[in-house]
């Protein structure tokens, strides 16, 4: 990264980026390596990203600024494992607890999965956070044992080391603190960045899209699907994108220990319809991609071959499957203020509640309860008498519970007309590919 | 500063700027106390301004702006000096000497002019920096002595104080190293947070436009002109605009002790026509706006009255009138390669070059050359045999001298066809008055 090459003036670049001008190569390269190094101020970096907000990127302007910040760090050689490699990305959804049961499932039918995760900040939760409500589960892991498990089990969940995208890194801590998250070439670029260094083949992205989600519009999540395939496919990731429903919760619970217990009980060829559906759609991708068509992934969790993987994966980071998962020392149920039809279980006021639970963060370094957390008793469709149980509310902390049922309360919508959604179990909204493809 | 009142979380005022919102009263006045306290961060408040360079702001809320930025430091009071106080403002133009005549004309006709003053950064000079190219004379002045000299001799030319608009004194750095320069509610919030702190009751702005300008684009002049009108009549000060030619250099020098000595020769009745009748039409504007239009201007520049309040200004503040002002140790003269007439001379490209010689500085910490600069021997107009003289370079190091050659042969468009611009002495486009005038 210090290699000799042209330097550029920052204010040059801020004022190129503000008039709606494109980057040169060189000048991409030139800024993403310097401020991974400290050699171009917050401030510099802050005005910019402001501008790409408002200007945009060309295509392969944002193909070059994504191979700089994957060239910011180290890029993982995940070749030789005997198993062809393919992850799953999701954009992040309430109660989306999908990678737990599809990296065991994907590693089942032959691929290695190696989802680098983060953890949660705001409304949705993270799959680390997730998984480290296992009792001894462990996040890190050396480079070296990660490609042995890949190449046994065929599935690791575990934190993204530093060394990844260093620039993405710092740049997506900048731009939570001004205002410059909503960008789809930013979006698009951090999250692909962070996906090509980690060395996989082959990729699916779980776009979602509705209230509960970052994306709440369906054209704009249909545009960061085609910028992030279009990245993947120009970083040498075969990429294909699905775009699924996210107005009401995956699953009927919200929270770290909850979700872990469904992802389990899909796992063992149970669980919501609508979890199950989503992770054998988001599978079958995954198989296509590399080649393993021939294995049907609904019959890999109905045999018991995905949860057998699942309690191998979970061994090897020291978790232990068996354990029993913590439990909220304070539970409340929400109740039915009158009776009719459920119309609308709101995602958004659900991941709210939860996060209010104790289940999320607000900033960076607090702390997450693995037991907090909200149970769906209703969803969508049901019918329910005045006074009959909605929701369970999980805490440790009795103080939480008042503003996180305000919060609930305000998720459901009962009423005599029929519900407002009408995705079924069924998610799966459209399918983005490759214009190459 | 530190009353008690709400706090706002940044990141939300800047998507509401980001997104095209305004932004509430409160708000406004407590960023610009925070950011003035430090309280809120360079990347913050530098991706805010790109949003402002992006969306703008509404009128009612650049005043509030502006309000807030006065209010970050101290309003000089200039009651009670016996004579009415106005001030004269320029947007900066190459050649613009006019504030050294202007101040002690419009003070011999009995006004109390306090210009204060900044140093000059790029292509166009400072004030500051030509008055110290007079031996002796110092640019700061205790508040107390200012008043006394305003009270005697009716003009001040001095330096700004730090406690004028600190926040704007920070802001404006930033803006700098952020590409967020050229925003007209910023450039228009910045100048009259300052001019209104200072304590003037009447101003008048001279808005350059054309090529040695800020503002290139007179119909971008006339927006910023209507903006610092409106904020300075806001801000309770009498304010009118006149937009003025900046596409040649202003009189036949651009340099600091160059620009001193055509100065002198206008305050006693002679220098270049362009320079003289834009100071009078200045003068006029500003006598009329404090009622003093019974003293004719052209009139105190013949008798002497101009020029003897130019020598107790500058002995005021220890300068010696008489003395002889710095010579360049090195002055070469560029000639004429073809004969014709003189189509062009262009402002910025003569600014550059005396810039280029030692004139200006090109990071706010360095040192300027007093003698350096340029003399035009042919203006536009002028016909010119080959190898005539067309202007002399002045520099103290010779190292300098090569590249502004090659600048300020650029500058000269010599041909068959009459002259490109018309403007001729009188270079006043336009008057922009208060909608309440």
């Amino acid at each position: 990264m210090t290699a000799p090459g042209p330097t550029f003036d920052v204010v040059d670049l801020i004022r190129v980026k503000r008039d709606g001008g494109r980057l040169p190569d060189a000048a991409i390269d030139w800024l993403i390596s310097a401020y991974a190094r400290g050699q171009v101020p917050d401030e510099q970096m802050a005005a910019f990203a402001m501008a790409v907000v408002w200007r945009g990127m060309a295509p392969d302007e944002l193909s070059r600024w994504t191979a700089a910040m994957v060239a910011s760090g180290r890029r993982l050689d995940l070749g030789g494992l005997g198993r062809p490699t393919v992850d799953k990305h999701s954009t992040g959804g309430v109660g989306d607890k999908v990678s737990l049961v599809l990296v065991p499932l994907v590693a089942a039918c032959g691929a290695a999965v190696p989802q680098l995760s983060g953890r949660g900040l705001g409304h949705t939760g993270g799959t680390l956070d997730k998984m480290e409500a296992i009792p001894g589960w462990r996040a890190t892991l050396p480079l070296g044992r990660m490609r042995d498990l890949l190449a046994e089990v065929g599935g690791v969940i575990c934190a993204a080391s530093d060394d990844l995208a260093p620039a993405d890194r710092r740049l997506y801590a900048l731009r939570d603190v001004t205002g410059t998250v909503e960008s789809i070439p930013l979006i698009a670029s951090s999250i692909m960045s962070k996906t090509i260094a980690e060395g996989t083949s082959a990729l699916v992205l779980d776009v979602k899209v509705g209230s509960g989600a970052f994306m709440t519009d369906r054209s704009r999540a249909r545009e960061l699907a085609r910028a992030m395939v279009g990245l993947g496919t120009a970083g040498g990731v075969r990429t294909v994108a699905l775009l699924t429903a996210m107005d009401t919760p995956l699953g009927r619970t919200a929270g770290n220990a909850l979700e872990v217990a469904e992802a389990v009980e899909t796992l063992r060829g149970g669980g919501p319809a609508d979890v199950r559906a989503v992770t054998v759609a988001l599978a079958r991708e995954m198989l296509a991609l590399v080649g393993l068509d021939g294995c049907d992934p609904a019959a890999a969790l109905d045999d018991g071959r995905a949860y057998d993987g699942w309690r191998r994966m979970v061994a090897a980071q020291d978790g232990d499957p068996d354990a029993s998962l913590p439990v909220a020392r304070h539970v409340e149920t929400l109740t039915a203020p009158t009776g009719g039809l459920v119309r609308r279980v709101e995602a958004r006021a659900v991941g709210v509640a939860a996060w209010q639970l104790g289940a999320g963060r607000g900033r960076q370094q607090d702390a997450v309860s693995a037991a907090a957390g909200v149970r769906l008793l209703a969803v969508e469709g049901d019918r329910v008498p005045a006074g009959a149980p909605l929701a369970e509310l999980h805490a440790d902390d009795p103080v939480r519970l008042a503003r996180a049922t305000r919060t609930l309360a305000a998720a459901f919508e009962i009423g005599a007309a029929p519900p407002v959604g009408s995705t079924g179990p069924d998610r799966v909204l459209e399918r983005i590919t490759s214009a190459e493809e």
